[in-house]
């Protein structure tokens, strides 16, 4: 640096600075980071003042983070990030189910629950009952896969979003599949609802035009020994939003319809009065790909 | 939306929900924005642990923040895209005093003072003295031109890195240039320093086995009706670390020699023990070029 530093200089300079990062991964993350972060500054060629705007910006976004609030997770949201990053992971499995992002509300441990439980015993509306089956790519059922899903009640509203109002736990779940990899709960119909908008993330949608609004879902991940672990939703078929999503998730395969089932005897199985909604997802996991590498470890490891 | 989105048809989408945003500098920052993010994650193709990393690195970057921690600015400085913006303005006025990056510490007032006082008074040391004149760039002389200073001590420490050492204030300075445009006060040679350490920014430079030293200087902000303000700093010539700044500031035409003034005259004039060490840094001021605009403004509202 004995000369001074222009704008194509400066980046060269930049990446050079990380020319003895031990870890290869760190290095190329940030080598390719700072090429495109670059390239967007000299495209935009900001002012100071929208400088120190952007700086305002991406404070807001972390001080809005607490133990019930993930602003950053909503920003990569509504910028489609969490959608491009969770694609990018999927093309590696196109035989198992579609996933999805996992959203900044799973916050909170899902109370584990047994089969059948009503995952939304606080909540208003009508009873509905959710089920499927686990399986591997080539068929089998993989009994004994936890299942840990989290929803939105009537209102629109996650346990964490109502304190004193709902209790933490409530639209959770944590179940394990029986032995044929089946797995049922009992729940609510959620119901489509606006992210939250009282934040930066709210700020920038509204200065956009942009509607907050997510159709109606319920979230899963699915995990089991050797199976790569699966964050998808459930979207309920037909819901508001179904083709505008605000964070960008929705995928066709993962829409399910929300129906009546009207045969008393399964309504007598399940324990609930006939008829009854029902929403079915059969998920199918892919055997695990690769553990973590030691880098993806190490660049975790600078986060402390 | 009626069909899935993958990676190219996502980053479309994405585009296409900013295209009601009123304010058209708004919509070009967040398209320009969105291509250049995508871009970043396409290429680095991140897993789902590494995407948790930067969501969590950012959460803790903005978490660091208070009224006298600047960690976002720190985060923009070591990727060196502060000192970008600085450039990439700074191009609009070749004539003026070259401009260089605000730095984290600019967050509280400095204390009026008038012109000989000393801004380092608490501060162990040798006096030094630093002067110059304001002109602008027809040569004429800027009487009444504003000069904010800040400075490090001699062991490298802001007042509000210190609280129960320094007092807040202590090298810090605003003061009124004379009718012929000179300003001069007292302080003390400051030292090299690192930029704090103790949040995720020092992480990152760990993990990246840098340094995160920055050679000697005193930061100036320097404002007068009907000119463009210079946010700048005087480098301490021959300081350590002045060919591998940490956050890419340096410019040559901003190190000055600080060399002892043997003049005893000069000494009395001042009020200093003689000899005394002198820098002294001329200040060139561009006039104003175009206003703040009103869509710099709205991009500026989307932070509450």
């Amino acid at each position: 640096m004995t000369t001074d530093l222009g704008p194509e200089t400066l980046t060269a300079a930049v990446i050079d600075s990380f020319r003895n990062t031990p870890d290869p991964r760190l290095k190329a993350v940030l080598e390719s980071l700072t090429r495109h972060l670059h390239g967007f500054v000299r495209e935009v060629s900001p002012s100071i003042e929208e400088w120190e705007a952007a700086i305002n910006f991406l404070t807001a976004t972390g001080q809005k983070c607490d133990d019930v609030r993930q602003e950053f997770i909503l920003l990569s949201d509504v910028l489609g990030v969490s959608m491009l990053v969770e694609t990018i992971n999927d093309e590696e499995t196109p035989d198992a189910t579609d996933s999805t992002v996992l959203g900044p509300f799973h916050m909170v441990e899902s109370p584990e629950r047994t089969l059948g439980e009503n995952i939304s015993a606080e909540s208003e509306g009508d009873v509905c009952l959710v089920r499927g089956r686990i399986v591997s790519v080539t068929g089998e059922p993989v009994p004994g896969a936890r299942i840990d899903v989290w929803q939105a009640n009537t209102k629109g509203f996650y346990d964490v979003q109502q304190p004193g109002i709902q209790s933490i736990g409530n639209g959770r779940g944590l179940f394990t599949a029986d032995e044929n990899g089946e797995f049922f709960f009992r729940s609510v119909v959620p119901s489509y609802y606006p992210i939250p908008t009282d934040g930066p993330v709210g700020a920038l949608l509204e200065a956009t035009s942009r509607h907050p609004y997510r159709p109606a879902h319920i979230h899963f991940i699915v995990a089991a020994p050797g199976f790569k672990e699966l964050t998808t939703h459930i979207f309920v078929g037909g819901s508001e939003y179904i083709d505008s999503d605000a964070v960008f998730a929705v995928k066709q395969s993962l829409v399910k319809p929300f129906v009546f089932n009207t045969d008393p005897q399964e309504a007598a199985l399940f324990g609930v009065a006939s008829p009854f909604v029902e929403g079915t997802i059969d998920i199918v996991l892919h055997p695990e790909i690769h553990p973590h590498t030691p880098s993806h470890e190490t660049t975790k490891e600078i986060v402390r």
